[in-house]
């Protein structure tokens, strides 16, 4: 793995487990209560090595991963968990070369993590309302090197897309089913689109409005990471964990001339919940 | 999106849910007990389109996404779980350009979703000792057009990988613990290590392993997708779900000579938890 | 432990997992496609012994436990879980001399359950407004020789309940948040209120219902039990689980007088969250 | 429901949510920094009322459940949760009549729960190898009137118990694998096995050690639960949740002399994981 190079972006994780985001410039330094660390005992050094303050303290150097870029990102929005954006990127099938319109951006972490599984030949298209965040997410991308593959547009996204024919949308908005209408405008057939919400009220309104529209295989997932202590002798799952982020809803766009396909309501929840995999044999007609 | 070519892997989804990969070559067709489908109808269309059969069965035309194409994998080992290739690629960190070990092979469906994460530029090195389950991975992948991204390698792992400062190496091996020191001759400090294992014995083994070596931020997960009906006005999760597929071990690489980082045990142990990221207050001392 | 009775009902257990509940008659048998079994020979034995078909099949004669006989019940509606069973005794407090109203009867699996809890002296008052299950649970419940703690009523509950000042109500019914006056009429001041219900929306409804009306310490709840395999060396979860039965929604009622007891609504959601033990400080006051 | 009487435990909710129980003596006063309460305002009065300090906080008067009384009681041993108390009486099979053996007592939270299940005329006979902890759990059940049920025992379970023929025996010890022996000599043949132990290591010497012994049916479970927060128009789960508390381990002794009756270990996992209920087609062989 290559040395560290001057500004690249640095973790310096303590022994108590604290975690910082650096960026060495040359002849600069990093300081915290447990004293300082010249920048020129990094750079040019390789990661995975430790490193003291003058007072003593001991530092580990890593390169940070996306997830921990994320997780220790500055923001002014609501955190991303690594979690859901390794799903969306899964699930909207986001690699080498795929278009991707994002709204809202926030502080820019999952535009980071799109981004990155897009790269090289592939475009996020952020769109995003209040310039503060947007002014706060480029600036977060910018240090990540990471602004050749984001296009950042400031616009209410009830006027629409200017682009079409992308791969994929993703909505992390309020309402996210008042706008459907300029998804669809915007999603090429059989593109993917996805949303993250955090109320099950907000997912019923999305269902109804993709059903309403040229949308299949709808699937809604809550996603739940269990952590367990590393106690090879005494191993258990940890004591308390995150029980909800989000509700992430998938669905896939059809043509709307083939809008038909699916006949019967019935039908097409049955279809759709074919398409809920694994769970194929999950299926009840007679829900009370 | 461009038009479906010929050869390339397309996925048919017939209105009661089932779903075939299929690989359209010129003047040939494909048939069920639905009728058949000319591949001549198909070739230079668009997806996300409807297609009938000769006796009047609809098919939905769909380009496979990652998630499609492992989960419908010809295969003759363990699914893999497009939730777990997810979580793996972020933990791991693939992206555009990274170099990573994984052993075995299997049928390929991970190796699949890591070519696609580190393409263009990245490399998946993937050993497997027996021959069969290569060249049916091998196939699955020129199918997919991956070939390029991998190099396959018949070999037991306990004699050791060929690379050496590699960006990540992931295990799905039985004896995942067995096989620490070869990982660290691979791996480049700083590196990422994980491991998919099923049973808590061996996640017990592994962590002991991973602790008596030169491993950081010892993580261990359980990643659960639990799948909602998507009915809006009675709206409500499946009545059954996959409760287990394995258990997720990550741990990060450092270099030999700072094994003493985390010095005591406890401080281990609490640096690691700490490192279990988002629980950070979730440590007790006082376990039973 | 006493021997068994006749007619008494026992559980037996085939070799392969089947299970069957049987009223042993003196001079009759029980038979399947495995053989017949002398009643003779188990009335007047103790249980936990083998006893053999005359072609030689083994079978193991059990006490069914109350969650045994919730499981096995002839029904004809949807299945009540021992697990929701269990909860809702403990939360709605049921113990030895408790007066209880429950709405549907339904086929008496929650009535046997919770008149086994509040025996001897207690009492549960169950109503249906079908004929036909309310005849099956009575059948369910005489063979379990637990009529006397139970007095069934048939009627349409929107006419309201024959009992006042009681300890616990529990509804079952589909529509619960439209009866939250009945239940006020009925239940006395400090007692409990519980639901189990199998949507979101319904959820929904019932939570603002009873936040109109007299009701503090509203909490909704999932239970969700993880089986695992008993293999001590290769120790695991189950590949698959339940995910859904229902959500549990539990109050308590306060005299009418003091519902101003939490003045403002933001005072009042926070004082139920605390109620919603033991996740005291999971109060987030800006939620999207 | 009748009104406070002196001295019996009272449970007082202020409107931030803070739980205090009291036992109200004639002529006495609570006070906290939010002023005083004269008992004598409380005692003959109903519950379900609320009752306002000196300068003007209130607090709301309530008879505590059960669940309220093991989440609040004084205690120097780890917490018991409602939930698992719940299932274990539920799996315990355990209602008026009943015979228990409880070890250890601890702080006396499942004692008090077991008691209110098998009374009036059950008992549970709990032993503790701690004086000081049974000192504690008596007083605590003499608080709530539940002493006639209870017999105390200060032993070290490695002698054996004095009971025989029992309903039920339930293990809360660090090394419950140790003890089958004098648990078979004290359990009646049909009567049921359970534990709760936090480490996945203990279920799996555990399991071991009953599937050695003369045990069937042995079931091991997680029990979950999910918090949502009650806002009807934005309903969703609480942020975060307990992840674990301990694993629930269930068995049925069968009468020794059948303990062949399971033959070979394969046709013995698949009975027992049968009994697994209700995940009856979860079983696979083939497990890696």
């Amino acid at each position: 793995m290559r040395a560290v190079e001057a500004y690249e972006t640095i973790l310096l994780v303590g022994k108590e487990g604290k975690r910082y985001l650096v960026q060495p410039a040359p002849g600069g330094s990093w300081s915290s209560n447990r004293g300082h660390i010249s920048f020129d005992d990094i750079i040019g050094q390789p990661v995975g090595q430790v490193i003291t303050t003058q007072i003593g303290h001991e530092y580990l150097v890593l390169r940070p991963t996306t997830s921990d870029l994320i997780q220790h990102l500055k923001r002014t929005t609501q955190i991303v968990y690594p979690k859901d954006a390794a799903q969306l990127i899964m699930e909207l099938d986001l690699w080498d070369g795929k278009r991707l319109i994002e709204a809202g951006t926030g502080s820019g972490g999952l535009t980071l993590a799109f981004a990155r599984a897009v790269m090289p030949s592939g475009r996020v298209y952020s769109y995003e309302a209040r310039e503060e965040h947007q002014r706060l997410a480029r600036r977060n991308l910018e240090k990540r090197g990471l602004l050749a593959a984001v296009d950042f547009k400031l616009r209410d996204i009830a006027e629409g897309f200017d682009e079409t024919e992308v791969d994929a949308v993703f909505l992390d908005v309020r309402e996210a089913d008042r706008f459907i209408p300029q998804v669809e405008a915007a999603l090429a057939d059989g593109g993917m689109f996805g949303s993250l919400l955090p109320t099950a009220n907000q997912v019923s309104a999305l269902t109804a409005a993709l059903q309403a529209g040229d949308f299949v295989e709808i699937r809604i997932q809550e996603l739940l990471v269990r952590p367990w202590k590393p106690v090879p002798d005494r191993l258990r799952p940890n004591d308390r964990m995150i029980a909800h982020t989000g509700f992430l809803v998938f669905a896939r766009k059809i043509s709307a001339r083939h809008r038909h396909f699916w006949m019967d309501k019935r039908q097409r929840r049955r279809a759709v919940e074919y398409g809920n995999w694994p769970n194929r044999d999950d299926i009840d007609e007679d829900e009370s």
